[in-house]
């Protein structure tokens, strides 16, 4: 039976989002800025598809229903959140649109912008320690989820690594390998640490913690190389943030580097490799199979 | 037999900097230039109050030597780190000169500055998990010890929630308990943590965490107090920041609310406070008790 995607994502989108509310201060706490400006950018209708990622993989690892990995969903959409709102500051990317939105500091102001990320940052780790104190997710798998998503998050070999390579790389003619690495740092570890922590809330056999990490590795590559196509090809009301950035910006993508055919042809491999990795789960690893046509197919 | 503070606290600082330069990577690790400006901030002779006091804690609660403790000691410095960076950024205090040097922002620029705060916050978490994943750390205590430091380091109750309010409060006329409440989440917030997660490590009784957590919440509130009283009446030399700036920019303190003397007199029954707080823990609390004299006494 396939997986209907739009429903399927738009379910567990609901879940986290409940998860999310509850988890995160609210609006009439003190100090009631700082609140409202993580909430400014949590709740602006992303399209939640790590927390799917975490929840999937959970699901596929052998939880079902797949609850319980909850605080590890509301912690990987917390971390990603925070990432949106410190790339899009003036002295990063300088974006004033984002999730079909103004961005944070465009309504917040700087200061309360980075404090923002750097709440939702700290409170990421913070609940997935209070989850396993309550015994929510397995206090077990605690040490491995941190390590696994901190990496992912931090740097020599995560996001924020990813995120400076991206701004030392504008204006300059960089090549393949270099785009790759951009590319697997700044976004597709974050991608593979949804796969690999949700995965390890079931605490499965080592074989298919590390299918989960191939899949999301392959996966997270897949949808970088259709981010830079759309960059290229959309509008800003499709996207919901500012298109033709990239260009703008003289940032090097997969679409500049290659030619947009070869784009496609390579995002489709990647496909095929996410794809492949789900061989040894059988059944049970469709939904995620079914989130990779969705990333590719995806129009913003 | 009284503790020599300023051999302790030497002693601690090349403990917890030795192991800081094995886990923060090198200023040759790709991306180097935000390695570079973590490192530049990192090692920059910091007093490491922090890390001894998750030592001496650790050791006060049973683990002696407390060696086991490094990393907790070390995340807790990456955390003070981190926000020292974000706090002096042009939005925010706009400082361009700490701990005697010029500060991240001023030397890395602003985006590094910031990514590199961001790094050193989310390698403080990681390094928690891979001690605990390696059995550096109980991997049992890892639950409470990241609970305990995220509270105190985000919001609502923590120090990203104590920047906000110190940035609400610049030129308002603050009453007693506004300026208590910012330093208790600005500062005293993490001095706890640093007690609390200390004496975690050695899986000590309750009543310990409790001592320990009181000792804490009392000490980082005389430090506060002492802080305010040196910017107040010291020079950018003498404390290796800008001195005179609460004043410059606002901002209320203990000595703009309460005067200098009943400044020196609250400082003076804090410190009591901390020092009471050590009662249950007979003569293995004596080394905290002499870090109360120390931070009362401090010139900067």
């Amino acid at each position: 039976m396939r997986t209907d995607v739009p429903h399927l994502l738009a379910e567990r989108a609901r879940e986290v989002e409940a998860h999310l509310e509850s988890v995160v201060p609210s609006a009439e706490t003190t100090p009631t800025a700082l609140h409202a400006a993580m909430r400014h950018s949590l709740f602006a209708g992303g399209k939640r598809l790590r927390p799917a990622l975490v929840l999937e993989s959970a699901r596929a690892a052998g939880l079902d229903p797949p609850t319980p990995a909850l605080p590890v969903a509301a912690a990987l959409e917390m971390i990603h959140t925070y990432s949106l709102i410190h790339d899009d500051l003036p002295c990063m990317d300088d974006d004033d649109l984002r999730r079909g939105r103004p961005t944070c500091h465009v309504v917040h102001g700087e200061a309360m912008a980075i404090l923002a990320g750097d709440a939702l940052l700290t409170l990421a780790f913070t609940h997935l320690g209070e989850a396993a104190q309550r015994g929510l997710i397995p206090a077990a798998a605690l040490p491995r989820i941190v390590t696994t998503l901190g990496r992912c998050a931090g740097t020599p070999g995560g996001m924020v690594a990813g995120q400076v390579l991206d701004i030392e790389g504008e204006g300059k003619e960089l090549d393949a390998s270099a785009v790759d690495a951009i590319h697997r740092h700044k976004t597709g570890a974050l991608i593979e640490a949804s796969c690999v922590c949700g995965g390890l809330v079931a605490e499965p056999p080592e074989g298919i913690v590390k299918a989960l990490s191939q899949y999301g590795r392959a996966l997270g590559l897949a949808f970088q190389i259709v981010d830079d196509i759309l960059d290229a090809t959309s509008t800003c009301v499709a996207l919901g943030k500012t298109a033709g950035k990239d260009i703008a910006q003289g940032k090097a993508t997969y679409v500049s580097v290659h030619g947009l055919e070869a784009a496609r042809a390579e995002a489709k491999h990647q496909a095929e490799q996410a794809r492949g990795a789900l061989a040894s789960l059988g059944e049970r690893g469709e939904p995620l199979a079914s989130l990779v046509d969705f990333v590719i197919q995806r129009q913003r």
